[in-house]
């Protein structure tokens, strides 16, 4: 792969990183960048092209494909760019939707799989819970724990988000019992009616999430999600209690007033939602939030508000749960998002997956089951994802990347800001934290169209709410890739102001 | 690790072969075994070891470690062996709860990781659903829709077993709500009240499932799920119907008239719980079951017993899932165990994952989602799984495992017989299919005794149900290996007996 890109391959020089901002620290995160990654986009065909569209076609004798982009190449992609199967090399703002944390075919990942003690990771996978391999105390060590926010000392691992979130609410389910029996052992008739579905063994308990959440598409996780219908329609999912999420007018600073009224609304909704669903006899066992709703379209809320939220929990003595699933391990620049808030604590349990490479959940002791076999299964996650998880770790700490994010955003959303002042009824509420920044368009179609049309200046990047766009590039991510993006973004805004 | 073994590497002899049986047949696939798997086992520590202990103490500073029985060095571990960290060698009969199909570090598998044009693959995980890599098609046709039961055209790849029956069980609430339609658009007030876990957008349906029936450990597939109180207890599981499934007696053939009656009995009651639960209002829109019921106890059922649930599928026009995530892959000796009951159609879902390395499942067309994004997620499982998986399939045609498994099987039944008649207030019940056998216990204490003096004479095997005792080899495993455990076996019973 490093050969196929050596006869174009560009290394940002201080000069390119330059172009806008000229501070040396800026030359210095430039510089960084991969050396093997191509000189920037490449757009030869119609994106699906014509290799994409017959292998679309293709796949679709085999399964729905209506979601599918275009295929991609993974050889040939590097770093922020992502090679599709007709020769188009496009500047990746979406990554995998938000799940590549150091660009394709990162070298430290490359080198740990050839690894010859790596080997056996890779080909035998144990079923963690009954007989973890030799290293799994140390790769739990470097990978998880070096990054766990402070508190939350334990350290589950999962196959995907989804699970991650199902067994998070499992904890909680199962630490409100406990609770609840007061050190009274399990009875007889619980043990016998949990086999039923029935109670007491299966009480009626919820979770309360928020308007426009998305925690996942296995059953108890779409109890908590208020986004998209295509995940919900149809499934007989509980009716757990759910709170308005704020939604904050934009510029924050000429609205600080009427956000914090907003934002004390919801806060309000949730103290009412619980006491609702108390008389209900449905309890609620804990809180489960975002710290920026992503999926349900890029809403972000305050410090005030999260600490208010907390507040709550503490109040009734329900675990605060933070998935962070989308917004974990760097891209805000902090490596939690949670922590922008100063919460006079940490959250009871904060669940990821996706940049983490494996999916699995902190927690606090009070959360640890106590019985064995509670929050189980065959695999409980995979050891070799750990082994690439401790690169990006390490690759995060050594090379100062939140550092570098924190950088590559504020020059992106400052762009970005820039372009939405030259187009007001296009565009509106540029926002972020980090790189994980978004911009609203007028409306779902114009959005789709400007995405479209960005893929065709070379620019990959998604979509979410009802008419977002989003931002959700590698940690590796420097000025002069934003330029790129700037430039085009520029360009294809300017044709529809024509 | 090749070298590791060498100095203590054996063929397994045509001679050894012919130990027991004597056809060339059979000489030929204990020929086949693998020449670097240790000797025989080693034990020279307690299992678990001083090592292993201190490990446990260790890792339970982090999680709950109850379930734990042992670290193992997976580097050395070979074949049908499994190395723990205290220097034991353990002739390993349950292989990671069922999910090892060809032994540890298998040279295939260890020659696909290390290809280079594999590299990418191992490197970069995609969102399947929106950007599937080049080779993709390829995949799923050569290790998955290879194998596919006949007219299960369409395949979904997930990441592990729990999801593939949730996202299933969301195909038939699909199908089915598709069907209530009848050619009417999805509404307004659908979507919108899906969004609120309401009804019509979440309507009440269920799915029917099976007494002592495992299926998962989130909450979609914990409603079909009735056995084992740490799964279900203290969750707001779904109060779903489930029927008895058949207790049978043995020795099958002195229990024809018996066993009949006891099987009508269940399908009996299957009909019953259509009915009861429509009269609920929450319809029953597909039957889940596993051929043999593996956690719950290794309960098998006849032909008659699934053919007559098969009728009834089709009577209530609902879709019949068999969930293969431990029976299939070949350790029945057929491919997929519902294969043994000549049905006269195939199921309309079979769920996969453990011995397939990636979870998923087979479909009919009309369980296909027609909109995009209703089965999805960000991963989708793991292309570097369907590397694996291929080589596994491969070897699986070209050394003719399924015929070893069956060969391997029957003589593994016939000794556990032979043991079974010499201790009959001992054993009971010994049953199985190809490899997939077991043998019931007086007691769930003596059986745990049992498995733990056989862990101390070299053999690692596993329990589930009440008292049982269950096999789960490798495919690869061959008479000669039998033979080590019928002799550790017959040692440990044996003390019991005094």
């Amino acid at each position: 792969m490093a050969a196929l890109w050596s006869t174009i391959s560009r290394v940002c020089t201080v000069t390119q990183g330059l172009r806008r901002y000229g501070s040396p620290a800026v030359a210095k995160m430039v510089m960084k960048s991969d050396p093997f990654e191509p000189d920037g986009p490449i757009v030869n065909t119609e994106i699906p092209g014509p290799m994409s569209r017959q292998l679309i076609a293709e796949l679709d004798t085999i399964q729905n494909t209506k979601a599918v982009h275009f295929f991609v190449d993974y050889e040939r992609s590097q770093g922020n760019y992502l090679a599709d199967v007709d020769g188009n090399v496009l500047l990746d703002l979406y990554t995998q939707i938000a799940s590549v944390p150091i660009g394709y075919n990162h070298p430290r990942l490359l080198n740990a799989l050839t690894k010859e003690e790596n080997r056996a990771t890779f080909v035998n996978r144990p079923a963690l819970g009954v007989y973890p391999p030799r290293d799994f105390n140390a790769r739990l060590k470097n990978a998880l724990l070096s990054v766990a926010p402070p508190g939350l000392n334990q350290v589950q691992t999962m196959a995907c988000g989804a699970c991650s979130v199902e067994h998070s609410q499992k904890a909680m389910f199962i630490a409100y019992q406990r609770r609840r029996r007061n050190g009274r052992p399990i009875s007889k008739e619980e043990i016998q009616t949990c086999l039923e579905g029935k109670e007491p063994g299966c009480p009626n308990l919820s979770v309360l999430s928020f308007k426009n959440g998305l925690h996942g598409r296995t059953m108890g996780a779409l109890g908590v999600t208020h986004a998209k219908w295509p995940l919900k329609l149809d499934f007989p999912v509980p009716d757990w209690p759910y709170a308005s999420f704020p939604t904050l007018k934009y510029p924050l600073d000429q609205f600080i007033r009427e956000n914090r009224i907003e934002e004390n609304r919801c806060l309000e909704e949730v103290r009412e939602r619980i006491h609702a669903w108390d008389k209900r006899s449905c309890p609620v066992v804990g809180i489960i939030v975002e710290p920026i709703q992503s999926e349900g379209g890029d809403n972000h809320a305050t410090s005030y508000f999260f600490q208010g939220l907390q507040d709550i929990a503490k109040e009734y003595e329900i675990p605060l749960m933070m998935d962070e699933v989308q917004t974990g391990c760097g891209s805000t620049g902090k490596f939690w998002a949670h922590e922008h808030w100063n919460l006079k604590d940490s959250p009871d349990i904060v669940c990821f997956s996706k940049k983490m490479l494996t999916g699995g959940f902190f927690f606090k002791d009070h959360l640890r089951p106590e019985e064995g076999h509670r929050i189980f299964n065959t695999w409980l996650g995979d050891p070799s994802k750990l082994i690439f998880l401790e690169e990006v770790v390490n690759l995060i700490k050594e090379e100062g990347l939140l550092e570098r994010v924190e950088d590559t955003g504020s020059y992106l959303l400052s762009g970005l800001c820039d372009i939405q002042e030259k187009y007001p009824g296009l565009l509106s509420r540029a926002r972020g934290v980090g790189t994980y920044c978004s911009v609203d368009v007028k409306d779902a179609e114009t959005r789709d169209t400007i995405l479209y049309r960005l893929r065709h200046k070379g620019v990959n990047l998604g979509s979410c709410g009802i008419s977002t766009i989003r931002f959700r590039p590698t940690l590796l991510l420097c000025r002069y890739h934003v330029d790129i993006f700037l430039d085009a973004f520029d360009s294809v805004i300017a044709e529809f102001d024509r």
